[in-house]
């Protein structure tokens, strides 16, 4: 298994008009991303939301689909729901992972604007080397804020089509670049 | 623009018992894969149903979202929806594509299973020849019946991690499926 992490952040990103907001979580993002993440292989997928409420909403999806009787129904969804951790913010994520690996993750934005410091192929041959934790950003809305990029020690290059639409829902994208970074080659 | 159409089936597909049955549209697979399609350059994306008031449903989304204010409040989604057709059968489908191409398109299954039939890399090869229609099937649930396989022309490799576990969402399955023949090189 790869030593890599994942974290979906809900604040602060920004809205259509370039405001900080907080987005809300929906199911489907702790579902497909789950998903994902146990298909390549992640360690960890954080969601991660400053409000309670909205983090107790997320809390209850989890637990209806962890019960006994869930579990037995869907064991494919129990596997994936396993991963994922509830978080206040990005500073608890990186304590969460700090204390499971005894060292502090390299932290990697994404954007889907050209803004990439390091290429699939590169990030990819550094995860390879698994004595080294990884944590990947993945930002709902229209994005991460800046404030969020000045935490990464790095940005990915933007997932490319080949036209100028390129407006993929964090969900898809998150899937792509998994493949990308963990994928069978 | 490739000259490549996906549909996405929501019957006959199968349950987690094997049976098979019709599955429900969801306000995310017209969203999700409306705009990984957008971004990677597909010519039509068919939701198709049997069931009327799903199809209706479907449309009152549809609809929603194109009216003139939202389309004024969020171009980016308006632009993927606009790729959207709702379809009663996969028969509807090829009749739809034939109108538009005065050829029949190619049709190619996706399983998650290993029963692939051509590789990401042959495909991609095939749909540069831009003069050849090339539909790709991809299934709800528990995945394509049968008799859907039976009716294509090639069956894809499936999407690999390197783990046992291979349960992507078809949400995240089409994003990558699309990305694979269509992304940037």
């Amino acid at each position: 298994m790869a030593n890599v992490y994942i974290a979906l952040l809900h604040y602060p990103v920004y809205n259509k008009r370039g405001e900080t907001v907080c987005t809300s979580i929906t199911g489907f993002d702790l579902h497909d991303i789950a998903r994902s993440a146990a298909t390549f292989g992640v360690k960890k997928y954080f969601v991660v939301n400053p409000m309670p409420a909205q983090r107790e909403f997320a809390k209850r999806i989890f637990d209806f689909w962890m019960d006994k009787e869930s579990l037995e129904f869907n064991w494919t969804r129990a596997e994936a729901f396993r991963l994922v951790s509830i978080e206040e913010d990005l500073e608890k994520v990186v304590a969460h992972i700090e204390n499971m690996e005894s060292k502090r993750p390299k932290i990697v934005g994404t954007s889907a604007k050209p803004r990439g410091t390091v290429s699939f192929a590169d990030l990819r041959k550094e995860i390879s080397d698994k004595d080294k934790p990884v944590l990947i950003l993945l930002g709902t809305g229209w994005g991460m804020a800046e404030e969020l990029f000045a935490k990464a020690d790095a940005v990915l290059e933007p997932i490319g089509g080949n036209l100028q639409y390129n407006h993929l829902s964090v969900r898809s994208a998150t899937a792509i670049i998994l493949h990308n970074l963990l994928g069978k080659r």
